[in-house]
């Protein structure tokens, strides 16, 4: 009879088997006992590599970043009993984003489930609505069948966690001790198939599916769509909100501007922003509609909505009650005024691609519609440009620099709260690429120092642009920034200032309860985990540091960026009361 | 019309008042915007203490250490999003420990949940089976019976944490816009009634409920609970888990004993070790069930079991086929080796007190069989003590050390793996009452640091014992450390050295995959968090920091106590080995 750390070891090689076949090529494990076969089969799958990191939350957003850069599966391993719960903060990013992860937790088996045993919780189903899919094939058994349905399961979670709905997948994998093999365990080696048909479609970044793919035989131009978009007045915008678009994707999308002679507002996580583009492509809204008459001459008839809810909250309260047409391919319907229309399940580039060739007539358009949004946005970013020329040094200046400076095809990972939105009023666009990365499926500031690692890890080099409240929130990932050939910016405003904007501001116990700054010295705290520090307060300091960091052959660290809270809060209102009083817009 | 901000206040203020009667007093919060009519309430509410947590992983496993300290259910409160999925951990240990928790997340109305707005995810019923209740009042209303509903619920989510089943309440919280209450909002003030008839019950530590409570009114004296115990060999013995005994209920127990005449094995997070005790009290069953022949003659015919399983797996396998009576008031059926046959829903205390009013007559018991289990814990005490004294320092000496110098009535936090091991194996018995604590409802290595300033928090000086990868799991705690008066004693040996015990031991891969060194220099790790640091390696430092840390007016900081875990293992060995050979046992 097989010795059963044999069959667990068995159990564990068919699965990731089946996982590598599937696109997975990363995996990220927290320590622990009955996760022991996991670990042993892991080793032992050439095309997989490994990284332990301690903390499970911090391996679940460093898991997270690694999916992103590479647009592959990733697997998280961890023992049973609270280790999987460290997870969730990380699921619920990637389920509202859409990245793929496959976790896969241990589990005492079945007969210590619910009795008292040490470590042992109820694991099932733990993740509720925020998975793709829950599998939990029981116990290792010693039959072929069971090994079959181990390779099978593997390929069917990496798919599952890459279909239309793209997310994570959980699998509960109980195991029986001895959890470590006798000596007479004997191993044959399976064929892996990474180059099988169905890694060939899985390989790839989000695979943009082909043209015409989810989107009706006849095309689905209602009367509604057909008289708002063919012969309606041709007033209408499209808004890209965080999405991920391909370059040939986005050849689309700018094709179809151009057909429609209408603006794409590009929210700064669209990944529009940046690389080669028409003039269509607009990035100075959340400025340019602060200004009354101009929100007013320029509101749309219609709008095309691709993606998740824009960054700006000015945007999206300007397009309050316009109806709107949403294309989405998976299962997100993300309308928060509820001004949907007609909702499209495609692929955004591929129904941008059918439009553009349904040939839809353009009517009575209103000839100078795109001319004037074309207009405003080059007076706004003049008056931008001229506006920071003159102003004192603050986070509009840093952005700018920074979007000059990251190098051609590389990535910048943007934190929640202030960095997302000064990013979206400052960055501008520009024609080399740039991979641009936040968590806004949940908008936490959770996870940032892990996920900056895991992008890296994935094999894109990126820069992070964290605020101090988001750096310290995730102390666990400081370990893995140690190898990055890329900084860790941190503006260090003394807590959470995005509450000066809000109406808390002033309140009694503001400081204590809403801003909560933390004394931490970065400095001490760089050294304490081996990290480099830069600390800059000027624009020479930082285009310096930032240089420095990029070139250096050591690993890059930190560059703290200490900003007066209060002066950058009244430069950025000063820049919005004056876009909101010019006179030569619209 | 009232204001939304106002009618949210109100709203808040209602719930609060209710939680206060219910019993709470202590309010930890993360903060977040969509929960600012939760924290107004809280800061208007005079006999909540509030502590401001960044990290709400770290929040919670704080508020799980003010619980236990206080024996009162302690509130959280953050914002809506990925915010309370890093509650989870903490939940879960909660859950499974029975602690009195009441979850308060703030959300988004109904309107934004599941249209793509930001910061917005699926919070319903967000824990799942981890919780004891989940409510969802819905957004504020503005009617009287709205405001009572409130309060009401207040009231009820409080008693729901601390009934049978003490453990975590999950409340819902959906908050519409604007957040903060106009100037024209006017708040009356409602008595509070911390006094009430509901907070007399429930403003003590875990009530010792009336004798006979949830007994039936027949004793349940089944003929096999008959059999055993009252005319069976009476070669019993009385097995006492991590529970939570108070003095009245010891005495009870002690006096069971007695009556009996069988021994109590006490598990060092029974509760039972310090304080007062007769000689019935036995702790170095690990041990001395090493040995095989005692282990045989002192095999019991019977164990009746109180609180959860032992931490010793040593003496679990030796319980393994004994017949079992288990008594627990809640849901627990803590039963791992499938033994138990009779299962008694009554307070541990109550049963004591029944069974021995009981008059079981004794039948015809072994009237050596206590005096031989007293013999061998003597034997076994002398010799570990004498095997001490000649053996090089190590965590023994440590825990024996700490043991006799922690002052009376204190606290102790043992952190798991290898931590709780050894001071199950070392730690003895003393008459000074101490209370130990220790994360054993899911055995994770998280939430340490975080759990012991809790401690301190809830009013109960407590010094932490944890090792290294428990002290860097949890490293946004370290904030949290800086003002206490009792120090975090943090045992470094380089890694998860439990693992040096088992199979996976001299794995392929061992020291990275499981084992997990986490290189960091704890001074100036402490350094950075403004706590003080004391490095020790052996016995007259050790016992000359503990000295210092306790007796400084300054807080203490951690006291880093560097170990050779190779050597340590050596000695760990040596000494299982030695009472393994022992001839004089039994």
């Amino acid at each position: 009879m097989t010795d059963q750390g044999c069959l667990n070891l068995r159990w564990a090689l068919a699965l990731f088997d089946g996982l590598v076949e599937g696109g997975m090529r990363h995996l990220v494990l927290s320590p622990g006992s009955r996760s022991t076969p996991l670990v042993l089969a892991a080793q032992r799958q050439p095309a997989l590599t490994v990284t332990p990191i301690l903390d499970e939350r911090s391996a679940a957003f460093f898991a997270l970043g690694v999916a992103r850069a590479s647009g592959r599966p990733v697997g998280l391993v961890c023992t049973s009993g609270s280790a999987l719960a460290h997870w969730f903060p990380a699921v619920i990013e990637a389920s509202e984003s859409g990245i793929p992860l496959v976790l896969l937790s241990a589990d005492r088996p079945p007969e210590l489930r619910g009795w008292g045993a040490n470590q042992t919780i109820d694991q099932t189903r733990f993740f509720g609505v925020h998975v793709r899919a829950f599998h939990d094939p029981g116990t290792p058994e010693d039959s072929p069948g069971a090994v079959k349905l181990m390779r099978a399961l593997g390929r069917r979670a990496a798919v599952e966690s890459q279909g239309d709905w793209p997310g994570p997948v959980h699998l509960n994998l109980p195991f029986r001790e001895p959890l470590v093999p006798g000596p007479d365990c004997r191993i044959e080696a399976a064929p892996i198939q990474t180059e099988s048909a169905v890694s060939d479609t899985m390989g790839t970044r989000r695979p943009a599916r082909p043209a015409g793919w989810g989107l009706p035989q006849t095309p689905p131009r209602s009367d509604w769509m057909s008289a708002r978009i063919s012969h309606g007045s041709g007033r209408g915008v499209i808004c890209c909100g965080p999405g991920d678009w391909t370059a040939d994707g986005a050849e689309a999308l700018w094709h179809l501007a151009m057909r429609l002679e209408v603006p794409v507002l590009c929210d700064p996580l669209s990944g529009l922003r940046f690389g080669c583009a028409s003039e269509h492509r607009l990035t100075r809204y959340d400025s340019l509609l602060r200004h009354p008459a101009t929100a007013a001459a320029l509101k749309p008839d219609w709008v095309l909505r691709f993606g998740r809810a824009p960054v700006s909250k000015t945007l999206l309260g300007w397009l309050a009650d316009v109806p709107t047409i949403l294309v989405d391919a998976g299962r997100g319907w993300s309308d928060p005024n509820h001004d949907v229309r007609l909702k499209i399940d495609a692929d955004p580039a591929a129904f941008c691609v059918w439009l553009a060739d349904a040939d839809p007539e353009p009517g009575t358009p209103d000839p100078d519609w795109f001319a004037r949004w074309l207009q405003a946005e080059r007076r706004l970013e003049r008056f931008a440009a001229e506006y920071l020329d003159q102003a004192p040094w603050c986070e509009g200046h840093l952005i700018r620099d920074l979007i000059a400076q990251v190098p051609e095809g590389e990535g910048l990972l943007c934190a929640n709260s202030m960095p997302i939105r000064q990013l979206d009023t400052w960055s501008g666009s520009r024609v080399r690429p740039l991979r641009v990365f936040g968590h806004r499926g949940a908008s936490g500031i959770d996870g940032q120092t892990s996920t900056l690692a895991g992008l890296n890890a994935g094999g894109l080099p990126t820069t992070g642009l964290l605020g101090d409240l988001s750096f310290l929130h995730d102390l666990s990932g400081l370990p893995a920034l140690r190898t990055l050939s890329r900084p860790c910016i941190v503006i260090n405003n003394g807590g959470g200032r995005i509450f000066d904007y809000l109406p808390q501001h002033g309140l009694p116990g503001f400081e204590t309860l809403w801003r909560t700054p933390v004394a931490v010295d970065l400095r001490a705290l760089a050294g304490t985990f081996g990290l480099a520090h830069r600390s800059v307060s000027d624009r020479d300091g930082f285009r310096q540091a930032l240089t420095e960091s990029m070139q250096t052959d050591r690993p890059s660290g930190l560059i703290e960026v200490v900003i007066d809270a209060d002066l950058s809060r009244q430069i950025h209102r000063d820049f919005w009361r004056a876009v909101s009083v010019r006179r030569d817009d619209a």
